[in-house]
């Protein structure tokens, strides 16, 4: 199958090219940047010298669309939502890796992303991706938001409990710690290496449009609506994201119980795996890789659970997620060119 | 005055030297070590040569307590509880940078710190030293209890809210965020170059030590006791904390009124530093200096306050702070010798 | 084909496990460990969970030897010297990845290793492992030396050079740079995080034991004697070695000439790739493949010749060239198992 | 005295601010920059909050002329040779710490820096301001060519050799590795954190434009022309520059002799510390100081000598050094302001 990649310039795209070279199912076909068009990929990134020497061309969407079966769009929010739904039209298949598909309520984009939406009738289409949650509807569909990476860490830390209505809705906190991919590559002073370097920053204090997505899924997931609080740090690490995350317990609970929750509700996925009792996840330790690993712990002075989840953003959080969403989407197993082992240390 | 360091090899060993060599009031009499004694501290510490050529000296109490006017303690937890005795009876001044003086109750020490705790009549005679909050008790004292590196930023950072009784007591969740300088200087493969780097790493979920000296503390200064929730976290660089703190207001405030609350509680302070709406410090700003800097958010969606609170766990969060205690202890300039800008970048 | 490796918790150990899982020849049988035997091996790596999740055993060389047709020595220096004899003795396969069977004078080894050598029977025996210089030699050898990080990317670096006799045999400087994985995981003063980031440090000048490595391969390789300078460094990242290296041209050549004698060199070279004209690889362009990628410029102002290589030094200096050596000692494809592209960023 | 800033956005302007803000004699009188004035200092850097608020302003030279006795230009290279000539024709004492009044050969400026020069007149009144080798002339002097970065760390590196003519002038090869902070504060994809971290990597090999800077003050101080070969790293760090220095001897020479010479030629030198026979500087030793620390090691296997220097850039190769000729211009102490111990770890 032939599988083109928009947006190839940045991190996210040139990720997509490391897994998809090796894929067993597929070929790259095209690779479109508007930034960087006419230059070899291998300009942009040297690393790729040898492995993959594809020009980048224009993002122009008549001539793009007969040349792959399904397309990865790997651009910046706000440029997805002009061009998927001439694809879709077409029912050729779309993975999003932007935000501009995943919110159903077009009022609630423009609010956090201060962008106009998608056609509504394109945002009704597509389906988010976590595959861990919702791989029926995954399966069946056209369009795929992908999920963003704090979400996706959040989400798969929270299922369990909320699949169990275990805690209450309102007393989720989330302290977000993210690598500096997750900025993508376009320079500026917020990502200059003096500036980053030795720092930790706290940034978008109640104002990051994840808070919507995180507080969609939810409602979606559990049927009950959650007001969340999410406050997301800039580290200084280039990949990796974990999410620490509060939650008061309806009841009480062990460490011991809520632990075998989590082996229980996660015993057939491939790409989650628990920690022991008193063991947490480090994000070093799914670099370069698709899992998403968690710890759990009862904090029983307080009648609060911990949960600790780590995934590296570029893959489980972009890349990665997105080709296991394609391998879902097509019927092949669902760990196809996916089965990488982390790169430690 | 002669000032003596005991525990002069580690961090805050080191960095009491850089400042007590610019300080312009005391000397600095004998420095001693029990795993480095003989070397001369420019064998540990070569950036000192031409600044402090001392050669370190074994801890030997007797031969000791002659030799200064006032002691710094810079050693691990469970030294000084043997030791500081000795120099109390003697109504000799100490500063203790450790853990080993901050619980007044034994019992707690012992179940937290896992070491037998120090003579209790010794701890009731223990001064708490955050000036900023009990300015007073520390003049009239001979032993101070130097605080935690998280526990000053938490407490500096909670503290305008507990004396206002903004926020329920029970509803405090901090998680914190520091560098490797935390974990001291002896060598360890969680200290290890390649084990952190490119990593973020939570520990110690709910079992930390510093949690009773919060709570101690919230209790002593707000006259109501809380059981909160702390995690820390080690991040890949060298020095700073920050600690995000997440409470829930009893009435609803805006960011522009607590804010004010904030800047008319600290008006006076030198060291602590209020940021303005929709900014929040990162750690780098306060690097090399004996500030606390602050920002704070009402999430108005969950009625909780985000505060951000970061220091130089080494200066502010150690040896500044005690220099600034022994300032005080004196009656000095309370930032005589911490006059000092950030090291930016 | 079953694979033994000894010394697994070391990081050539754990990285020849993440190359070896993927394998489609061989299949782990056995790791051992003196440190940690007893263990899992994901007691020491949570990141191999649910990968590989044997039991690290004691090396007893009795019990491991029919445990497996090949063996690899992850050894630190000073070890695989009093066992690996026992192996070729039964004429059972052996990869050492430390430094006891590179030189073949024994005198030399003591000199530089201070260690007394292994059996000079066994030194004879043993094959230098660099692939792209001695192909024929490995195909049929039963004891591989597998070479050293710093020797690797300089003498891939210099080998179209010798072979053509381009430059003065005593004008060579290298000036290595490497990653803090070079210096192994054991926890020591020199690897702990606060003294190694933000930090370059040079070591061992004039000193350090790949000097006479480098030398007895030149001469091997060239027929001719030469004298080198060496000067390592210590560079605050985990994964990577450069060598800058310096050479005074026996004739005036210019860059483009010296380029092209490269790519003729290493036109048929899989894992070696050469840069164009003004540009320079890079140590993150190479990290987690087996890659060598190299850099040439000539000054025309000294009639020097400067060569930039790079490699990741756990895989092409360590565990990628081990694998690369068992696949061509077995006739397999020379990359099999090591198809992987450099995770950037 | 009243000095101004010029160019106070940059990395070098921070530093200044923060060595003048504590320096005896002066008073920062005026801030200028041409990318951000309007804006309040803390407005870029916020660390500067309650310690210097100036608002920066407009360079405009007939207005700030007036406003201070001396100017430090920190502006990039081509900035300062278009507005020093001004200051300079009313006498006004001017330390450019820019490359634009180095070169005295107005066509080796042109070819270099690809800028058209200063006016001959100007340059010929310039003074090379490294005050260990030319002290007398900057006493005298109005214009001051604050040295580069690696020329500051390379001639104090072989001062003492070439003084004393011990080594071939055609064998000098100068391996330079700088952080961060050299490549200005200016965002750019070759500073992006992620493109830094984890890496090093060569640049200007052969063509950077310190290299005439350094041949020219070689023949100045020496009265011997020397070529010598150059080349940059960069390295994953903020701050701190390593020149390990090759060069051929003229006559055998120990280490221990080697080291005699340059403890005898800096001996009163305040500025530059010799490290002991078998110890090497590492840059982290003299981070926020004014410091050059060099270690000195003769190979006797190939008659070469091999120097490693480090410096702070942003400060020895910088303001600190700047800073430094003010007070030599002004016949204060040379170290007023300078007093400052590294920042150790």
């Amino acid at each position: 199958m032939k599988v083109g990649i928009i947006g190839a310039n940045g991190y996210s795209g040139a990720e997509l090219i490391r897994i998809l070279q090796l894929h067993p199912e597929v070929e790259m076909s095209i690779m479109a940047s508007h930034s960087t068009s006419g230059q070899l990929i291998t300009e942009q990134y040297p690393h790729l010298q040898g492995i993959a020497e594809n020009r980048l061309e224009e993002i122009n969407i008549d001539e793009m669309m007969g040349s792959a079966d399904l397309f990865f769009f790997a651009t910046p929010s706000g440029v997805s939502k002009n061009l998927i739904h001439r694809f879709i039209e077409q029912e050729i298949p779309c993975i999003d890796l932007s935000g501009d598909h995943r919110l159903k309520d077009c009022d609630l984009y423009e609010k956090w992303y201060k962008y106009s939406p998608a056609p509504e009738s394109v945002l009704q289409k597509s389906t988010y991706g976590l595959p861990e949650l919702f791989r029926e509807e995954i399966k069946n569909s056209t369009l795929i938001a992908n999920p963003g990476c704090y979400p996706t860490a959040t989400l798969l830390g929270l299922a369990p409990l909320l699949k169990n209505k275990k805690i209450h809705m309102d007393s989720v906190i989330i302290d977000g710690k993210s690598g500096v991919t997750g900025a993508g590559r376009k320079a500026s002073l917020a990502t200059h290496f003096c500036e980053v370097n030795e720092n930790i920053k706290a940034y978008k204090l109640g104002s990051h449009q994840h808070i919507p997505e995180m507080e969609q899924v939810i409602q979606a997931y559990s049927g009950a609506a959650a007001t969340i609080t999410f406050t997301p740090h800039l580290v200084p690490m280039s990949r990796g994201i974990m999410c620490t995350i509060y939650a008061d317990l309806v009841e009480p609970m062990t460490t011991e119980d809520t632990l075998k929750l989590y082996q229980e509700f996660y015993h057939d996925e491939y790409f989650v795996r628990i920690r022991q009792e008193n063991q947490w996840p480090a994000t070093k330790e799914v670099v370069g890789s698709n899992y998403c690993d968690i710890g759990v712990t009862v904090d029983e002075r307080t009648n609060r659970v911990m949960i600790v989840s780590v995934i590296d953003n570029v893959m489980k959080g972009a890349s990665g997620q997105a080709v296991q969403n394609m391998n879902i989407m097509n019927g092949w197993d669902e760990n196809a060119g996916l089965i990488i082992t982390p790169v430690y240390p």
